[in-house]
């Protein structure tokens, strides 16, 4: 398969590079590295860079910032970070990507653990992560020509223990290969329609 | 106590009033319709609303529209349709209620069955309920000064019955009194976090 991973260089894209590269051609795609770049919040660039990949076999989506911090003090311009740092860049993948992907290809996302086992500050994660959970649910029912939509919602990297440390308590740390075989069934297997949950 | 129901006049507003009128003051809130009226997609509006109404002991949300349509025939400004008429509405209402709402008083939110029972046409929809299922669950978690927050998720109600006719295909159509139950159980209740299905 010829598979486009956004966000490549990211924690959660590298799992996915690490599995899939080898059996696939895999295009990575980063803000300022990997094999092309694009502004994920810009939607014109997200249709400059299905331009140059041509005709795909699978979507990988491994992007995403949020705002943290307490509820009540976040600003309405704050929430809105989550929006158009980590929902709006996802959604606009799949929704541009119908006319490259082929017959029978996927769109995979990436979600997080926030909305089913919240954290302190971390309301905006959960509203990104559901409403991409709900997208993903709400989409396969009627995606065209056998394309399949999933999401992968793993809880703290292992590789992120040290940067999250604190934030999570009680948390699992999941290893890269578990988060990576996540995305190898999301892309070379038969589901759509889940959330599938590393912890 | 002192409740504020903005949608009032809508079919689900309708089975909040219908609940929760005889036993508490209610301050009904319409765009055009209602004791108070507010442009629930303006935050200074919001704001102007709180001004107005003082101090008040729980808040009901019952609003919003999103866009209804093929996911693959969608544009990201549709999408966005849905963040802008129903997410965004519903979260400013909560972060700028903050300093009007008692010591354990409450919001309450109106999400619906769009991502747990998607429907074709229904993934903008089923997006904007995810992210404010996930927005209840994880603020609730630091709610300060004992403040609940829930979200009531209905089935199609018996009186949009005809309105949905043939878009819910199965689907359970549910009475003003379930509905009003749980937005009694919401309000009245001990409950947060908590995403309240009536089906």
């Amino acid at each position: 398969m010829k598979i486009v991973i956004v966000g490549a260089s990211g924690a959660v894209g590298r799992t996915a590079v690490e599995a899939l590269s080898g059996r696939h051609e895999i295009i990575k795609v980063g803000r300022s590295s990997g094999d092309l770049q694009m502004d994920i919040e810009d939607t014109d660039s997200i249709r400059g860079m299905y331009r140059q990949v041509g005709r795909i076999d699978a979507v990988v989506s491994a992007v995403g910032h949020v705002h943290f911090g307490p509820v009540h003090e976040m600003a309405p311009e704050q929430f809105m970070e989550g929006i158009v740092g980590k929902v709006l860049p996802q959604v606009n993948l799949v929704l541009e990507g119908f006319d490259h992907v082929t017959d029978h290809g996927s769109f995979t996302l990436t979600t997080g653990v926030t909305n089913r086992d919240p954290i302190l500050g971390g309301s905006c994660a959960a509203a990104a992560n559901g409403a991409l959970d709900g997208f993903v649910k709400g989409a396969a029912v009627e995606m065209p020509r056998g394309i399949r939509i999933n999401a992968v919602s793993p809880d703290v990297l292992e590789a992120c223990r040290a940067q999250y440390d604190g934030y999570f308590p009680g948390h699992a740390h999941v290893s890269n290969e578990a988060v990576g075989l996540a995305f190898t069934k999301a892309v070379e297997g038969c589901l759509s329609g889940q959330v599938l949950i590393v912890e």
